[in-house]
């Protein structure tokens, strides 16, 4: 095979070169979902190979799409399958919405509505922000009554959408007043996978479900900071 | 002004020529929400619009893409509201949805899961279909445990997906199975407005909020019976 634009040229994996090639990576990036666990059921032989990594000395990150828990809850997860993963070695698209607001100067003084999980509004606490919404407004109704006003807060600057199990008609208004109504509101979206491996035997709606709601609603894109954009691997290969 | 295409010229409306035109016309066709009123208040001016076309002859048609009620439903809304107007006056985006199975053959045996409201169930009913999910599963919750498995019907051979303030994520994964999991299952969507004109003070999201939301979910797109699609209209041209 020969390289082209440069590059070199491209090599099949052999039993000769696997180890100069193991040996030519320091650190190992690994999705989660799926790849690590299915719902809260670990795959067969991850522990094994973390084990083999760690034991060479590799740096390991674990990237997840998923934003239902932040990077203190998903080291618990790893904790609670019996495998030692530290709130630093994750890096959860509901981090990453944190990381977004953060190096983009979002002011600390405007709020952040949440149609998401727990997760999210612990990133943003964690990095200064006040979340509002989430799990608090799942059981909420609307009232569809003559010369009721659904209210918003006119201080939230920024909409964070993803995967959401309680989506409700509540949080979809809310979600869509603040983006079409406050001056300059962000829309970010967590990422838009259509599934989520929520349970261990079959897909659920992903967070895509809930910000192509909310982009039907709002007549708006949003900013994407999970995979396939490129935001999280920005930050991570800054790390 | 000239005509093109071999069509006659356009003409502006003048106080010579509207009365040629009004008594050229034999049918009326009006939209409803913010037309004839907004949310449950009549809009002024149409009670006494509608008698006088009434006095002349004319037909009044009244059609909706709003698909919460059902012709007879909103024929008893138009009651409420001091109008009389039958049910063979009205067509709303939930008798077109019914309509839809009705000149496609839909079989009698296969059920029809409804994201949406009772006057979807109930055009589905009228048309001599069995409808599921609607307002009943509105406060339904998923269960998201190792070994628990959703189960759907495997018999649901159509998702009709409209306005639905009840929407959860319930009725999300239903729709979403039936459309991914049973051969051939129809996915319907009454209409993709950005938003309803629920209440008199404000826009909420409309019915392409949720059919966005199964779109994403599914991978797939909908069949489209309200308006802009012309499917209403040809219906209507054949009364």
């Amino acid at each position: 095979m020969s390289g082209q634009n440069g590059q070199a040229p491209a090599e099949l994996l052999s039993a000769n070169n696997i180890t100069a090639l193991f040996d030519s990576v320091d650190a190992f990036l690994f999705d989660c979902d799926g790849v690590i666990w299915k719902g809260d059921k670990l795959i067969d032989g991850v522990r094994q190979t973390l084990d083999v990594l760690r034991s060479k000395g590799k740096k390991l990150i674990f990237v997840t799409n998923n934003s239902r828990r932040s990077r203190r809850q998903y080291a618990h997860k790893f904790h609670s399958l019996g495998v030692s993963v530290s709130e630093d070695e994750m890096f959860s698209s509901s981090f990453a919405a944190a990381m977004y607001l953060k190096v983009n100067n979002f002011p600390q003084e405007n709020k952040v509505y949440v149609i998401g999980g727990e997760g999210i509004l612990e990133e943003l606490r964690q990095a200064g922000y006040t979340g509002l919404g989430g799990p608090e407004d799942g059981e909420k109704r609307v009232q569809l009554k003559s010369n009721c006003l659904f209210e918003h807060d006119k201080n939230v600057g920024a909409v964070v959408v993803g995967l959401d199990p309680h989506i409700n008609y509540y949080k979809l208004q809310y979600g869509t007043l603040c983006i079409r109504e406050n001056p300059g509101c962000l829309f970010i979206a967590t990422n838009r996978d259509a599934v989520g491996h929520l349970t261990d035997l079959q897909e659920w709606p992903g967070a895509g479900c809930m910000v192509a709601a909310m982009c039907a609603s709002t007549e708006k894109e949003p900013i994407v900071v999970g995979k396939p954009s490129t935001f999280m691997m920005e930050i991570l290969s800054k790390k």
